[in-house]
């Protein structure tokens, strides 16, 4: 059994709770909640402040990256493992703690919408291997797929994470925005984005690029610049297609 | 049964002529290959030009969007309906057949790994309603989903096509660039990837942005360039992250 406390409340804290409650093999011993955002969840033993923390196994930091340097202060009495679940973040600003780790789920949390845990990347970093081990374990519970990243990985993991994610979505929101003038539903795009993420996850996305830029079709590319009316869109339009074609070995 | 010919042997091509080989109530004819690139494919009835082409229902144009007009001379003397594949090409560039059309199947298509056609959009235009009943028929045959457009919405169709397939698999290409560099797995982002794919479907991309720019997390962002060695990489980033800013409502 880890014994698991969890410091933050926000769209990570919201999953985490869930989730940690639901795992066989942890016990989500306390939930630090002094906005009360999570009050709506059933069965959390919530508490106001770090100071009267119980003891458990790992303590979770789920809070924003500018806020986990300003916690170390509150966190140096405690002996437990504590680890922040950031990407972006170096293990260096746990500094000061008896025992610091990195317990990153490579995943995108909002809240309302129970994100799975299962199958995901948990980029975990600790200087000592019986804390690694005991952060893995807290991953597999969760069945999730742990590895052992240093900071610079992880930080390019983060980047990543970023590129395929963030910007995808906003790719899909701009598509929508699109089709929404010609009075057409997202949903028809559906089908496509599906067989885009087989195609990467089987041959790779550099062998199942196509489309207009990767052909050099420059009457098609004129046609798309022509109808987007947004000078932003117009702009990133302009940039993809210039990357798609520096990264095929094309010229615009 | 349907009977068709397939002029064409592309990507798409390639892809169709399996696919109407394989569907219930469909007869694939003919296959116009001068070039011999489906010769692999077996039980095609294969002939070399397009004057010598057997009667059928509906001849598809599985060409390039250049080569569409240009075809138009040879098809004069065809009774069946004549339909292209694409996207942009409007349906007047085939003004003088007898009876035209389009079918425009929304997928990614490439050589050596079929696609799926059953749930696909398929984006028809003909001015008889007879015509696109048989249109109609044809994607119904392979279990895709027919909708009735026209050539401007088909237009805004393939545009927002581009946006979710080749911009989205070219983002992949990227992440998977970063991730080369520190010798982690592509693999790594598959569930990540899922899960984007998962929220955007159920709540709309609007309502699934996360990430540094939807948060106006300047500093996240600061860190994610300053990992970006190739000037357009980094340019895309900030272009990208400009425009999620602008949807968003905020500012850089």
């Amino acid at each position: 059994m880890i014994r698991v406390n969890l410091v933050g409340t926000g769209n990570l804290g919201w999953n985490l709770a869930q989730a940690l409650q639901d795992a066989n093999g942890v016990e989500l011993v306390q939930v630090v909640d002094r906005s009360e955002r999570l009050k709506d969840l059933q069965g959390l033993n919530r508490i106001e402040t770090l100071e009267t923390m119980n003891p458990a196994d790992i303590c979770l930091l789920a809070v924003r990256d500018s806020d986990i340097a300003g916690l170390v202060p509150q966190l140096r009495q405690f002996d437990m493992m504590i680890a922040h679940c950031s990407g972006a973040t170096p293990l260096s600003e746990l500094d000061g703690l008896k025992r610091a780790g990195v317990w990153y789920p490579l995943q995108t949390f909002s809240k309302d919408l129970r994100a799975p845990l299962k199958n995901i990347t948990v980029a975990l970093e600790s200087n000592d291997d019986d804390d690694l081990e005991l952060l893995s374990g807290l991953a597999l519970a969760l069945h999730a797929n742990p590895i052992r990243v240093d900071s610079a990985q992880r930080r390019v993991l983060h980047l990543s994470a970023v590129l395929v994610n963030n910007f995808v979505n906003h790719l899909f929101t701009l598509g929508k925005t699109e089709l929404d003038q010609v009075g057409l539903s997202f949903d028809l795009l559906l089908p496509l984005i599906q067989e885009t993420v087989r195609k990467a996850s089987l041959n790779g996305p550099e062998d199942s690029q196509t489309g207009p830029a990767v052909r050099n079709d420059h009457e098609t590319i004129q046609k798309h610049l022509d109808l987007l009316s947004d000078p932003k869109t117009r702009e990133l339009y302009i940039q993809l297609t210039q990357s798609i074609l520096q990264r095929h070995g094309k010229e615009l």
